[in-house]
């Protein structure tokens, strides 16, 4: 292609300090180095991670290209690069997968060595390919998506199905897959069972969804906000509840519906308080809770340990489990073959340009997913 | 038998209270009612969860007659028993599996909803058995094996190989296959991989067993008492450590030694704080901490969400998860074939009459397990 080997400039939304809106600014691109690959984002989600990296709650260097959940096209290839080429459809992948190292090498294993989830905002030879106004700019996560054109290693780039609409297939790089491989991969929800889900944002319903695939036969939502459960509903929830709604704890009223049969919990909030219900809710012997929602940084997390003992099992999960090159393109396939619609979840879609007002349309609690077109 | 439908009158080591000496009595015990087994006992182990009773830390009526981990022989049955008769070798299970409730019909559970671990101390239809001078003496969690003859319920007995030596396989009914179960059963233990057992007592020692025989390539013992690591390393350890020996979190030590490669952890100790050490030493992706150890009772555990979000699985388990109905008949053909060793955690056989003497061993450190004859 025309542009492969220069500099491309092209428009992206940068952030220069903490707790200050998208600037819509001209950048330079330059050409992939070596095992990386530049591509043209054609859609990108809006994700409450990259609002941690505005209000600071995620450490990063500023200035900064945020957006890690998205899908492009192969633009130019660095020296090496043999996965993909020019023209192909892909994926971002915040979560890596070097398929060398210890993580990546162990069947479970998920947790690549490569993964940035530290803010160190350069690529893996410590440099960064963005320029702004003659000063560097920071990538984010390995992938920086809120931008026309961005450079990625090799190890965090999945190609996907050419037939993937962007518009909608970029939330299976972080949202959808988050909460469906809680579901599918991490819990490993067994056909017939009872599931809990803790949270209906756009993740809560990606576990929902998981637990409606793998054939759950009772699937029920909570949240303190009860407009969220038509659309928790609509995507598999069997049944949702308000925790509001008794004076008992939410343990025992899930008990007293269940029969005391509930096997998967997951808490998709991020709250310490509920990381407990969701463990207490499940069977005391065979009851397995995922921890899906981030818990708030540098905070304890105080617990009985009988609720342990007695041989439930508590895990987490980063990116729902999934091995990301792996398993990123077997998703876009899925998806494709319509085990499962996107669609649910996406309820806004903007120009790029309109960024801000995607964010806003985020802290209103009036979108689930706002993806941004180019 | 001559005795069956009889009262058999026999010796039995009562406790009449708290911190009091086992006393041997002659008692009387009634013949099984419908749905139960009446079993003259060949040899008991002695556990830690007897002297739960003796120091009140575990809740009991008195007197009662405590034990739990024994072979015997059934010299009775009651109406309507089917699974055992007369002259058959069993084990008495402290966790029964009734086969029809929530836990046993759930493919992973084991925890019997006629498990008796609140010190109800009768049998099913809410009476008991024995009578000691005139007064009813309590059952202890459905078994009952410090007497020479015991009623048990049809669903807490298990028969076994009529070739089983009974003062070696008595410890098939509980420490042996906690420890062994944790391993194999819980946590699954794969092929190749590393794991650290956190306590080397008669449990510890069992996890070990587990590991090596699911393959485990590095086995790595812990215990702050050095002279516990020459059996340890007997039955398996591939090196043993104490945390004494370094300034270091033990976790970090670990991780030197292993390349950060570790799949499994066992607590088995029951402290809080090890309970931390086990899950922040696995690996934080891809690793799973088992507690073994029983948690002090209404003790909180305070620990960093973080340990589990990134991806380890904690948990716990009860019997090491075995169905016992179901898995103690198998344990006990694995062990005729040799598949472990359990002369060594057997450290000393007593004639029944030094009970005492037997707890006293317990006490001082220089048992692992003490096995009792008739």
């Amino acid at each position: 292609m025309g542009t492969a080997g220069k500099v491309i400039k092209c428009k992206a939304a940068v952030l220069w300090g903490v707790n200050q809106p998208f600037s819509i600014e001209e950048i330079e691109v330059a050409p992939p180095k070596a095992k990386e690959v530049r591509v043209k984002i054609l859609a990108t989600g809006i994700c409450r991670t990259d609002d941690h990296i505005i209000k600071g709650s995620m450490v990063s260097k500023f200035p900064v290209i945020v957006g890690h959940e998205a899908v492009g096209v192969v633009e130019s290839v660095g020296e090496g690069v043999t996965t993909v080429r020019p023209g192909d459809k892909v994926i971002p992948l915040f979560l890596p997968q070097c398929r060398e190292c210890n993580a990546c090498l162990n069947p479970e294993g998920n947790l690549c060595i490569r993964s940035d989830l530290t803010g160190r905002g350069v690529l893996a030879d410590g440099t960064t390919r963005f320029t702004c106004k003659g000063k560097p700019v920071q990538h984010f996560m390995n992938t920086s998506t809120f931008t026309e054109y961005t450079v990625l290693d090799e190890s965090s780039v999945a190609k996907v199905d050419g037939a993937a609409p962007p518009e909608k297939a970029c939330l299976i790089g972080c949202g959808f897959s988050t909460g469906y491989g809680a579901a599918v991969k991490t819990a490993k929800v067994t056909p017939g069972s009872t599931c809990v889900v803790f949270g209906l944002g756009g993740v809560g319903l990606s576990v929902i969804m998981g637990c409606k695939a793998a054939g759950a036969s009772r699937i029920i939502g909570i949240d303190i906000n009860k407009d969220k459960f038509q659309k928790a509903l609509a995507v598999g929830a069997t049944e949702c509840i308000s925790p509001k709604d008794s004076t008992k704890p939410i343990s025992e009223v899930l008990s007293d519906m269940t029969g005391n049969t509930i096997q998967y919990t997951f808490e998709v909030i991020g709250r310490l308080e509920t990381m407990v219900d969701a463990l207490s809710s499940c069977h005391m012997n065979y009851g397995t809770s995922v921890v899906v929602g981030a818990p708030p940084s540098a905070k304890m997390l105080t617990y009985d340990p009988m609720l342990l003992f007695t041989g439930r099992t508590w895990k987490g999960c980063v990116f729902g489990g999934w091995k990301s090159r792996d398993d990123v393109p077997k998703l876009v396939t899925e998806f494709l073959e319509k085990k499962f619609d996107l669609d649910q979840l996406i309820t806004h879609t903007l120009p790029f340009n309109n960024i801000n007002e995607g964010f806003e349309l985020l802290y209103s609690g009036k979108s689930i997913r706002t993806v941004l077109t180019f």
